[in-house]
């Protein structure tokens, strides 16, 4: 299922049976570099996997080093207990950009940017490997927060399972700019548009056992995800 | 493997050996009221389904009317033509409401609701039915918004395929409140505590092609999501 069906640039991922996209072709990219943009600015992905036929879409989080997607968790957990086993996985990263507003309910519709992975995660087992993805997992949430933290312990390094992913399979998907009416529709007395919609911040709330004289660090002052 | 496993109350739905929460029970719900909500605020879900062992996970729109989850599309769309097969789907719906920065690494957290539904999907055929799901997607991303625009002619009602989903085996998931440190690190001189997340709104972009005098509605003007 996974052989290449298009020729590849250094920059450009192979399309695959399982990427090529196949509803509104123009929304899709193999570009790594939007590949990459997307999956830095998204927190959450949505892990798909089967068990038993069944298929499970569990929301978690995850880091980036290089070509390689991370997701981590306790070894108990199904989803990775599941994960490790060899088997296909599809991992979702979705950015909502805006809600586009047309003057037909049919076309309606939404700005995003959305990537696809396939592929089949291992487990990292090399110590190195395991504290550079931890790294990425928090460095990824919430940059300049790894330096100022305790790092992780010898027992919880053991205790944490950490899955790899590569990025060797993958699509973006993508939808810009206003509605598209159909032309009779134009002359109709209904606001159109688009509403852009974005990721935003409530003031931080200190944790109530904070020690006294410690103040909110710039970068969570400052966050900023897109 | 949806026989119950828990007895249930009028307003709590039963409990399967695929919704039952393992990790972190605490954090698990199986109440219709809260489970509506979380799926009333999303604006998109991911939606898992198999084909031939390989699982997909695609984000799309949806909407809710009582007791049943509405997806629609191209009757084209794999992801469409494979749910009306009698396959087992799983929608997940995800809200991110905060980040949780702890003193560890290890107890860094997010703060989210999520709604995962396991079934199968049936195609709308009830013209009323298949009118009311598609009132209900317009409804469910923009409140006010059906009573202003052109309502779906026959031509894009046959050309659209609405799926219903029963809402009769989902769970809730949360987690709220700030960081849980180890006691050993509350004495870190380290800032915790919670930035909470949400989705805003940018300046609504009127259409290029928008009629001269119509002005923003109030629907778009005021938009909150939560």
């Amino acid at each position: 299922m996974n052989y290449p069906i298009e020729s590849s640039s250094p920059n450009t991922l192979e399309v695959t049976q399982r990427t090529k996209i196949r509803r509104s072709p123009q929304r899709g990219q193999y570009d790594r570099t939007l590949i990459y943009q997307i999956l830095d600015e998204g927190l959450i992905c949505h892990v798909g996997f089967v068990v038993e036929g069944q298929p499970f879409v569990i929301p978690t989080a995850y880091g980036r080093v290089d070509d390689r997607l991370y997701l981590h968790g306790s070894p108990a957990s199904r989803m990775l207990r599941t994960l490790q086993q060899d088997v296909e996985v599809c991992v979702t990263v979705t950015l909502l950009d805006g809600l586009v507003l047309a003057r037909s309910a049919y076309h309606h519709s939404m700005n995003y940017r959305s990537v696809v992975v396939f592929g089949k995660a291992t487990v990292v087992e090399a110590e190195q490997e395991k504290f550079e993805a931890l790294r990425a997992f928090t460095e990824h949430v919430m940059p300049d927060r790894w330096a100022e933290v305790r790092i992780p312990s010898r027992q919880e390094m053991s205790g944490t399972l950490v899955l790899a992913l590569p990025l060797t399979e993958a699509s973006a998907k993508m939808r810009t700019g206003g509605p598209l009416d159909d032309e009779a529709d134009y002359t109709l007395p209904v606001w159109a548009g688009e509403l852009p919609l974005r990721l935003t911040t409530n003031a931080a709330i200190p944790d109530s056992h904070l020690l006294s004289g410690i103040g909110i660090p710039a970068y969570v002052q400052d966050y900023n995800r897109s």
